[in-house]
């Protein structure tokens, strides 16, 4: 397949969302150049299908800066000044900072248009790189004043070629999304698991799903977010904020409560309700499932055994029956020879599937 | 199978724990009543098969207090008083507030044993409830100075009846444990959440896996949470407190960080990843899976189209190559006709399974 405005790229900065890039690429006919300040994490890129790992022999038509956000208008600004490329974007997960040091450093805006793809994982470098990482994914794409119609176009083609919607923002706009949606809860999951650094083990061993999926994303490398957090440190440090205010008063409520022995109805049971109602609904907001009407899916749960095939006989009944899946969660008892499969389906597939099934199972809205 | 020590038993109130341990003890043999301040609480569970909505006729060998952690101590008194059976427990999630109030009107703490089952939905009510909602969770099991080894028996028999594993604990043990792996995170959830309430359609739209795993329990019922956290606010406000103290502490190095162009490796920096550090640690505490070592799990995946069968097919492959999958993980692209399958299997078994699949498949250690 050939692709006019996208023939040939290079992908500085070898590390995960870098390499993934430059894998989806190749996959796609791309002749991808690869280069990183370790020369190591360029030659394992390549070793991976994702490009070749040396400079550009001539100017490329897209060069993406794919390294930490620190950094990106400097090796911009090198990048241009050396004609590596005729349009350049970037994939850092914050855009003021980086827009500010551009006119600093006389970048040229008219051949850069800014991209963060909304794509990540718990594991960093290029070994956990994905070609589809980015498949189906929000990438934001945030232009300056003076971004030409040619840039335009290349950058939305390596948008598409990734398989991801693009979303224009400014740049603001965006830090201020990502601060809402992933730089605060970060650190606000970082908070709640620095509590259980010292916890007992028999303490640990009354944690459930609930609290690891709390915490889960604080397992991000610290070295990596605490750049990314820095260069977004204002808007994060304003949303905290907010959130302080309301954690000091969730205190104050509890600490009244400890004092007194209080009505169900009283001031400080009211206020912390309304913090969890609130809480509620701010976690609503996030429930919409590729952008169906809440309550459209319900849950079908199926009990099978932990032997190899039951999955199998559970997905093939599923798949006779017509049915597509739109999620499905196994709760897994530890150190137990069953488990609890939970799939996601729409209302009309349910009552197909607990017809088919013929097992014991139960069917909950959603 | 009949179990001696428990032949017969009594569910007062039923909700998503009293009704599930109903079913739970209905499926093994035992003769169930179950009662509830709202008749139709104990008619729908009853209709479930968790047994009958009725009165038991004399004493029954256990009585289980499922009722909210205020409750418990005057429902025990009057169950007490009744002489309903042979032997108490509760499964309230707060103990030492309960415990008081057991000596001010002087129940029998020889009968008396406390419990609580470490499970939990975000559904709650008698419809929500699962026979297998205890298989291989922790019970906690909290003694009074009194209680005698018959109840003992006859509370334990309860716990291997529903499949947990028991876990003896004192009351201020107990309280601290579940402040910090279930009341806490629930509070932190509902905090970070409450700030997505007044979110933009295009910054929800940026959200990712992350963010709704770290707010998913904030989801849970409000009263119900209210109440819990209300009856373990003194430790709940304690653990909170510090958790202010880093807040703090990271708002600072933000604003710091803001006034300044900060060099790598500044105090303000180093602050903000020594917190992040802190929350690595922590959240690995959590990150065993079922006993197992670290790192003796790989993660397997395999991109599925969006179709009926896909995933039949796909499970029925790995059935065939005799694979056993410990958890199984979609990441469904918004909008997008595929999804990403992830598969947690034994590292010999990926290895099976990659030969077996021959579709393009990547494998990472986890």
């Amino acid at each position: 397949m050939r692709h006019t405005m996208l023939q040939s790229a290079v992908v500085i900065g070898a590390g995960l969302i870098g390499t993934s890039i430059a894998m989806s690429l190749s996959a796609r006919g791309v002749t991808v150049y690869l280069t990183d300040r370790e020369p190591m994490a360029a030659l394992t890129a390549a070793a991976l299908g994702a490009g070749r790992a040396e400079e550009p022999p001539g100017p490329v038509d897209l060069a993406i800066i794919a390294v930490p956000p620190r950094d990106v208008a400097a090796t911009l600004a090198e990048a241009q000044r050396l004609g590596m490329a005729r349009a350049y974007t970037d994939v850092a997960s914050v855009k003021t900072q980086t827009f500010n040091a551009l006119e600093k450093l006389s970048c040229d805006l008219r051949t850069y248009l800014g991209g963060h793809p909304m794509a990540g994982r718990e594991r960093s470098g290029p070994l956990a790189a994905r070609a589809d990482l980015f498949e189906g994914r929000v990438w934001a794409l945030v232009p300056t004043d003076e971004t030409s119609e040619e840039t335009w176009h290349t950058v939305r083609t390596l948008v598409d070629l990734c398989g991801a919607s693009p979303l224009v923002m400014a740049p603001r706009g965006h830090d201020r999304a990502v601060a809402l949606v992933s730089h605060t809860p970060h650190l606000v999951a970082s908070l709640m698991a620095a509590r259980l650094e010292h916890a007992t083990e028999s303490e640990v061993s009354m944690a459930g799903p609930g609290v690891r999926d709390a915490t889960r994303i604080a397992a991000g490398d610290p070295r990596l977010w605490g750049e990314i957090l820095a260069a977004n440190a204002h808007t994060v440090a304003d949303i905290l904020s907010e959130l302080a205010l309301d954690l000091n008063d969730v205190i104050d409520s509890l600490r009244e409560l400890t004092v007194m022995d209080k009505a169900e109805d009283d001031h400080d049971t009211k206020a912390l309700i309304g913090l969890l109602d609130r809480g509620c609904a701010g976690q609503a907001r996030l429930s919409h499932k590729r952008g169906a009407p809440l309550g459209s899916y319900v849950t079908v749960s199926v009990l099978v055994g932990d032997q190899p095939g039951e999955l199998a006989r559970l997905f093939t009944d599923v798949g006779a029956a017509g049915v597509n899946i739109e999620d499905v969660f196994i709760d897994h008892a530890p150190g137990q020879v069953t488990g609890l499969v939970e799939m996601l389906v729409t209302a009309e597939a349910a009552e197909k599937l607990t017809r088919r099934l013929r097992a014991p199972s139960t069917i909950m809205a959603r």
